[in-house]
């Protein structure tokens, strides 16, 4: 019922809380008090928007298709969103089994041009898969071009992908995706700030962006011209104090133009995804190789335990193996791993999986760690 | 007599000026004196090309091609290659009319790979042509691939370019440039460390590469595979607090590896001639536009003053028109322009020349400014 972005409401929300908010909003007219920085003209159209949301429509609608609400507080909210201070997201629609909290702790945002040239599709599916191998979630707008060989690259590696719609958790758009973004819901995580059947417009697409950027440990521009939205998620990351990276391509191609820009810039050039990892991975890993897992085991839910359980003391394991022996679905184990990965008790190696070697100070992280 | 870049000669001629460092290693055996570093090995190896040089044969020898030799502390040395050290050239062997000093002072180095694509090609004509319509003169050294297509693109718009070989001035090296390095040598300066007939060696070439990135304000190095002889130089400009610069390229290409390597360092990415021009002409401009002449016109020699002289007060004028006027052909006329351009008294705008306009308190540029 509020728009995605709207700092003005968000500083409303902070102020008076959300069931306070939507009170003064639905109370009968002249009845809803003070709030700062509203005119009459505005409040009409909040009160329009307030009388015609159907909160529990919205909810029942994505429970249906298995979805779910969060919002700040909730254990899954990722709370890097905070970042965003007033212009944070009221709350996300979520679809796809992964943690999203836990997935994000571990992600990189792979944007760029819907327009691309088979150069940039060639390195955004190729940073996908080479992001996914490292163990990285691999978060994208689920949009044509870069987007999608984003997603793709990822989900070819048998890897992590999170797609940040500008719609509804379930609108395709776009329509040509509707197969990508299903097995996103599968495999990988679907989610947005718009309710169901939400529809895509220009000005949330911009600030779709942000969710991306903020969600996001660092954000990888792959092609972009001048003005780019893709330009917006990377600023905005920029100020937030995520990595911004860009793939450089020849300086006679328009399509490079705003990537080159970015460059001159604060932006770091990076040519693999090798150096992405390098930059990401580089200060504030949570949970960093060798330094054991951040949560005691005994903390970890049912599944998420046997799917620990299912990975050998010594060497790597495939996710089907691990699946069969967790008694888990292939998709529900590829999520549990990468959460595991997010708080540090398996890696990712090549194709498989295996325990982190923990220093022996610590002692062995999977007998229950620090 | 001495070897390129031989810093313990170096010291011995710093601390020994030449003439006396000439008597000791001329000297009958064991009445040399002391000579720091050195052993009776090494004495024996300075000794044998001491007694093999011929000086007044090399001078004579470049003296018939219109060539001259100049050391520091001659007028037309240029001083910034005194950053070198030790390492500075004892002297350089000039062929060309325009006066080096000056021509140096605001020149910009463009290198790259021999076997560089058709876009490093295309790169480096373009960087060439447009660095040299905004009047820098366009330094490379005279190689296959981009050096080459730095040096005709600054031809092709008319402009300045000067060659620094690894080989005598008298030599044309590599065979299929004779023709590239003899039009230089008509409408520009080729310029080496070694005594005429000098044949290039692998050091010589890496050598070279200090003397080109300290003669001029910046390098911009266009392609580049990893451990190329242009990042030599790169790092060497960077050593010697000179704008290093590079051309970014498709992330998939190994001749851009090298460039994307030293731009994930201190390089800056430019993607064309007025990202160069702006970066090196940014401080540190002797005659920066709107400052006016650095030299009293009054110093001037007489065929530049006539140059000078054949600028209409207002508007700009081909080199044709002042070569005329001023009674001179057009590549000499063409050198004195760029001469006068160093010393602010005029300025290149696109094909044609015009006078420097100064800002009112500092009087007319024309009529003999600071």
């Amino acid at each position: 019922m509020l728009e995605p972005g709207d700092e003005r409401a968000g500083r409303w929300l902070r102020d008076s809380g959300p069931v306070e908010l939507v009170r003064r909003l639905t109370a009968p007219d002249g009845s809803a008090g003070e709030l700062p920085g509203m005119t009459a003209a505005r409040l009409g159209g909040y009160r329009l928007r307030a009388a015609a949301a159907e909160p529990e429509r919205d909810l029942a609608a994505v429970a249906a298709l298995g979805g779910r609400f969060i919002c700040p507080g909730d254990r899954e909210w990722p709370s890097q969103l905070d970042d965003l201070g007033d212009a944070r997201p009221v709350g996300l629609w979520v679809r796809g089994r992964p943690d999203l909290r836990l997935w994000a702790l571990r992600s990189v945002a792979v944007v760029g041009a819907r327009a691309c040239t088979p150069y940039g599709a060639h390195m955004a599916a190729s940073l996908g898969a080479g992001l996914a191998e490292r163990g990285w979630v691999v978060v994208s707008g689920a949009a044509f071009g870069v987007d999608g060989a984003a997603h793709r690259g990822a989900l070819s590696a048998g890897g992590a992908t999170m797609a940040v719609l500008a719609c509804g958790v379930d609108v395709a758009y776009p329509r040509g995706h509707a197969e990508l973004i299903a097995r996103m819901v599968e495999q990988g995580l679907v989610i947005g700030e718009l309710p169901p059947s939400g529809h895509p417009t220009r000005s949330r697409f911009i600030l779709r962006n942000r969710v991306i950027a903020a969600l996001t440990r660092g954000t990888v521009v792959v092609e972009a011209e001048y003005r780019s939205g893709s330009l917006v998620t990377a600023r905005s990351a920029q100020r937030l104090g995520r990595y911004t990276m860009g793939v450089p391509g020849p300086a006679t191609s328009g399509l490079s133009a705003g990537v080159h820009e970015l460059l001159r810039g604060e932006g770091v050039l990076v040519t693999d995804a090798s150096e992405v990892a390098e930059l990401v991975g580089d200060i504030g890993d949570l949970a960093p190789v060798g330094r054991g897992p951040v949560l005691p085991r005994d903390l970890l839910d049912a599944v998420t335990a046997r799917v620990l359980d299912a990975l050998p003391y010594h060497g790597t394991v495939d996710v089907r193996d691990v699946a069969r022996a967790a008694g888990a679905s292939a998709d529900e184990a590829l999520g549990r791993l990468y959460e595991l990965h997010s708080l540090g008790f398996v890696e990712r190696e090549g194709d498989g999986w295996r325990l982190t070697k923990a220093p022996a100070c610590n002692g062995d992280a999977r007998r229950g760690g620090t």
